[in-house]
């Protein structure tokens, strides 16, 4: 049932973009720097890819993304978006950076079990956090989702928005990865950084539609993607507002979810924080699916782009499409690849089209 | 119980902003309006207020406004604001247009009902159908909430979005309100227009705040207001994305409420849609009370504004301060005032601080 997809043939199979090569605009004097500013603000042309690229290889893929910027930022042309309407949406765990081998926010929900049980400490033998605070990765591994969720209501609620952002902080500042052993901020695609620049700086509005949890996304967005709350949307809960003993107001976390930001609930997050179908859209996984083909069936330009983990050796190969068995994150069947063909979605492969995977590659 | 509030010894009481002339930069060369240009785009210098507020008489209420935008972006200053944080909420009905005799909501949701019969002939006997078809204006306004509801979840849901965007462009189009027979989007307070284009002007970000349906208001809110639809937070359906009978895939708008934006809602549902708490608020009703005091309650200047209805001619005048009955849109009782004056809110009153309420005004 499972088979190796080839990411070149599909790649190529998918493009529908033509390969001109952008031209350059050789900038003379300041005040032609000034006038190139007010227009480019004014958003009604395009800033070229050579130097905003730089982390992707020349080939069929970078040119897909290229073409779709100078097509709907072209004045006059026929695919033309206005400045307003250019929003892009990223999958972030596994599209903008590792989601391997556990996603941050569930890494970030074990250390606070350790929190948890300070504060409560009758609940060490009752499970899930009796496995969590085992350390026994191999249990945990194969913790279910209810017991996940158990986990995630339990160390992502009940206390105020402000405390909530003050602990992901200091976890952020402090977390590194198992296998790089850096800071998370630091393992993001740079290739997918510097399409997120290139479109800002031809006026896209970049948006994360992450099913993580938008206020563990706000924490670190701005400063890890440039991307400020008002632009993520995450899986939503509720608050309550309230007021503290002196009469001060605020907003404690509620274990109650408004919005599942995953599979369909993609397209239901987007309407629901922007208000407008997406031009251009990335992911990596069947979570991804709906927002794909709901941003590939708008009129116009579209772009809808998948990133395909092929690179065992620079950062992980996993997923069906790779021929590897099954895992709890990231998979990429074959139904996704046979949709991804059939609707015109681009495939970004890591191993081929990426010159560097992490900034801090030499 | 109700108290004939002085808006003059109101106003006086609340204004905690020192009343100091802004300062004007004459403008002598072109590279210097660009430079001007330039750095206001960064949003690190104010535009002043002279050509910006024309519809407002001088005085406390119009300088403390002016006090605040000097304070939050002059360089250097204490109370300077960074540009990502210069958030400004405005509620809408009572706010920035007219609400009564009824929300404009309201008038389209019993137009609907008309459209709704007849798909569905065999709601006309059924209450509160009945009444809203039967015309009668007196039986209309004692409506229970309860029926309200139930004409708003038959008219504002069960329709792909994009089909409730439609009825709603045409419905706003046509519509016009009983008093001046115009428009609602004539029906904008002119001096309101001017501050939310005053602060754009300096770096802040304008969102309505409103109890309002969030989808509803999107339709027209950039037309009307200059407000994109990923800038409008209000009540909050849900929708549940499926596809149409060719496999294009669509949103349908649900019976579910995820988040009602009155109240405590208000603070709730900026944080959902925004994240960050704002610097200014406007509203003019007790379901404002929690926005304003929430966002007074942050560190730094912060601007609390209420809208004062004391102008019976020009516009109406209601609620408890003026010594009137109390009506089912924008009371305005007296612990309100209490609330404003010890918190240092700042009233506005319609009499005194507006030259024209209406921009088609003489």
């Amino acid at each position: 049932m499972i088979h190796a997809g080839s990411p070149e043939n599909f790649r190529g199979g998918l493009l529908l973009h033509q390969r001109s090569k952008p031209k350059t605009e050789p900038i003379k004097t300041f005040s032609k720097t000034i006038a190139l500013l007010a227009i480019t603000l004014a958003g009604f042309t395009n800033i070229q890819a050579q130097d905003l690229l730089p982390s992707w290889n020349d080939g069929p893929t970078k040119q897909a993304i290229v073409d779709f910027v100078k097509a709907t930022t072209e004045t006059g042309g026929a695919k033309f978006v206005a400045p307003e309407e250019r929003i892009a949406t990223f999958d972030q765990d596994g599209t903008l950076w590792v989601e391997h081998p556990m996603y941050s926010q569930v890494m970030y929900c074990l250390h606070r079990v350790g929190v948890l049980v300070k504060e409560k400490p009758e609940l060490k033998d009752v499970e899930p956090f009796k496995t969590v605070l085992s350390g026994d990765r191999e249990a945990i591994g194969k913790l279910t989702m209810p017991d996940l969720e158990k986990i995630l209501m339990a160390t992502l609620t009940g206390m105020s928005t402000e405390q909530f952002q003050a602990e992901v902080k200091q976890w952020f500042a402090e977390a590194k990865d198992p296998r790089w052993h850096k800071p998370y901020n630091e393992l993001t695609y740079q290739p997918m950084q510097e399409v997120m620049k290139y479109l800002r700086a031809n006026g896209y509005k970049t948006y994360i539609c992450t099913g993580g949890g938008q206020d563990f996304v706000r924490v670190y967005a701005e400063q890890t993607y440039g991307i400020p709350p008002e632009q993520i949307v995450g899986t939503m809960g509720g608050t309550t507002y309230g007021y503290d003993k002196d009469g001060k107001p605020f907003l404690t976390k509620d274990p109650k979810m408004l919005l599942n930001d995953n599979n369909g609930g993609k397209p239901e997050g987007i309407h629901l924080m922007i208000g407008r179908r997406p031009h251009a859209a990335f992911g990596n996984s069947p979570g991804d699916q709906q927002m794909l083909e709901y941003t590939k069936a708008g009129d116009g330009a579209r772009l809808a782009m998948l990133v395909l983990h092929d690179d065992a050796k620079r950062e992980y190969a996993y997923g069906p499409a790779q021929g590897l068995p099954d895992t709890k994150v990231g998979t990429f069947p074959q139904a996704l690849y046979d949709k991804a063909k059939k609707e015109g979605w681009t495939a970004i492969s890591m191993k081929d089209d990426w010159k560097k995977i992490f900034a801090f590659e030499e």
